[in-house]
């Protein structure tokens, strides 16, 4: 079973938080190859990457996808996150954790920006 | 003359920053209605807001569009980039600077991270 597991900073704010369990809604309804789609936080907030991940695992996912949503390639995504995903690896053997680039490498970057900017 | 600043967090890594610098440069060649593009961090590189907003005004620039290259609606989007904003209005009265919703809140985000999953 496929899954997703959207990871964002996390904030002080909830209304930040919020803002990432509403798009893991508008995700969960548009994304047809995914049967779970869950998201957590690396910090500052809950639920943990950790127990999101164990938790999709128990549900029955057997092959996740890991998309880190972050805009830039710094320290989180070359050594935060991929830490929390080797533990995971370690601890569900059977189930089987891929980690996507970062959502800032995505081809379609500037045009969103582009798109976003005009509805402004 | 119509400008854009494109605002990142800024990063230890300067691989980090050169994505940033690379996806200004996409934008410049796209974005036929701002005459002038240019990027700042908020903290943890250079060149600063600050440096760079005044630097648009000193290069023509008098309606600055300013977007918060950010997922997420924290503090660094409530305060801490409002305040820098609020900084350079006052400086250079002549000149208007339009600050822009994060780019979390771009309506194609849930269309991006489907694409981007697509690609990977």
């Amino acid at each position: 079973m496929n899954a997703l597991l959207l990871i964002a900073h996390g904030s002080r704010r909830a209304e930040s938080n919020d803002e990432i369990r509403d798009l893991t809604a508008r995700i969960r309804c548009d994304a047809a190859r995914f049967a779970l789609v869950e998201h957590a936080f690396l910090e500052m907030a809950e639920p943990s990457i950790s127990a999101t991940g164990s938790a999709l695992v128990a549900a029955g996912a057997t092959d996740i996808t890991v998309l880190p949503y972050f805009l830039a390639a710094g320290n989180h995504i070359h050594t935060d996150i991929p830490a929390e995903i080797s533990a995971l690896q370690t601890r569900h053997p059977a189930a089987r954790f891929t980690l996507a680039a970062h959502l800032g490498a995505a081809t379609g970057m500037a045009e969103l920006i582009r798109a976003h900017l005009d509805d402004a």
